[in-house]
């Protein structure tokens, strides 16, 4: 199986993705929110890259039960239902509506991602079920959507487990990037809290008050779902 | 001292470099191809992006006493005095000469950095000067040149390299990317025969006949020049 890296959203080119099975990592938090949302029985998400888009769609899908949600500068967009904390998206708030969802980073990496044969979505949180998913498929592009145009190191963690639990069941081809993610990631084993303590993104969360969000994003395979992009719209695979 | 990463030259971005110390990372091979010459006496080292610039520089320079130097696939270009192989760049034939440079990542690096505040030219070959040399200043971007506009591990292991050196004799403030290096770097205690085993491009040269180019790249600190850029020539420092 190939593996290729995207460090992160800007790096985005249609040569690295065209035809191509593509996993958006955006572990804090908008994979995060998709993967626990549509666990918990929203209909699907619709990626759009502005506030102004997002408005602009709820109005033009007013048959759908709505709701706007996202985060500019890690906080609740004024005047959306909901924000980018996914432990807010309970059943009770998300089963059975249509998120309109715009958020800094991995909403602006999924709507680079028109000519990739299919695209999942990727988190700690439902590693185990998306490697599984990808036992029988033969190539895989891991988009790491980073921070502000940067890399960051939640995602690349993310795309270093999954390639340290696939290799455990297939044989693999590496890039460079992957390569070099796999071995940062082994050299603290895997331990995420030793990895991501000096992580710019979540030291910025926690400071901002999403401490609860960050431990949240960082648990591995509590969730059994991949979400998948179909027409422009992510639902539970 | 604050550190930041560029993975590959065409994720230079103006605002990553602006007014910032940049150090440029083309092991395989131009930067080893610089600093060897200009150790050998070479006069200056004029980057250029084609290899019709490179005949029109020569043209117009007709003064010096010049010779055309690089390569395309790995390989020296046709009629050019020199390729990319920097145990060809003697003393005997680079002293006091001029050398019009074109290569396919390192030199497209270069011509992207007119907004730096200083620029210099790193490599395994001359890395202890060149942390001497940034003992006194305070930030530092390295950038990787990459293989074809792609990320690679022989230009990611010379910045991990530099970060590792200098951490044992000043403070540092690593970003994501330096973080994930550092970590890949110290995972396999520094040793670049294991971490560059599966590198592409140094397998690359090897299949196209380079190897003892590869094992010369990665000699650390047999020289002791720091390459710099001034008013768009490589000078040493």
């Amino acid at each position: 199986m190939k593996i290729d890296v995207i460090p992160y959203a800007s790096a985005i080119r249609p040569d690295l993705i065209k035809n191509r099975n593509v996993v958006v990592i955006d572990v804090l938090r908008a994979s995060s929110v998709m993967v626990t949302a549509l666990a918990n029985g929203a209909n699907a998400f619709i990626p759009v890259s502005t506030v102004e888009e997002a408005r602009q769609k709820a109005v033009k899908l007013h048959d759908e039960d709505i709701l706007l949600c996202g985060e500019r500068d890690t906080k609740t967009i004024d005047g959306f239902h909901l924000g980018n904390s996914p432990q807010t998206y309970t059943r009770s708030k998300v089963e059975g509506k249509t998120l309109i969802f715009t958020t800094s980073n991995g909403t602006q990496a999924l709507n680079q991602l028109q000519e990739a044969a299919e695209v999942f979505i990727g988190s700690f949180l439902n590693m185990k079920t998306l490697v599984h998913r990808f036992l029988e498929m033969d190539d895989v592009v891991l988009v790491c959507s980073g921070t502000n145009n940067n890399f960051s190191m939640d995602d690349a963690m993310c795309a270093a487990l999954f390639i340290n639990e696939i290799m455990n069941m297939k044989a693999v081809l590496l890039s460079d990037l992957s390569i070099t993610l796999l071995k940062a990631f082994q050299k603290d084993n895997g331990n995420l809290s030793l990895l991501l303590k000096d992580c710019y993104h979540s030291n910025l969360l926690k400071q901002n008050g999403f401490g609860d969000d960050v431990d949240y994003c960082l648990q591995k395979n509590i969730l059994n779902i991949v979400p998948e992009m179909k027409n422009g719209r992510i639902i539970k695979g």
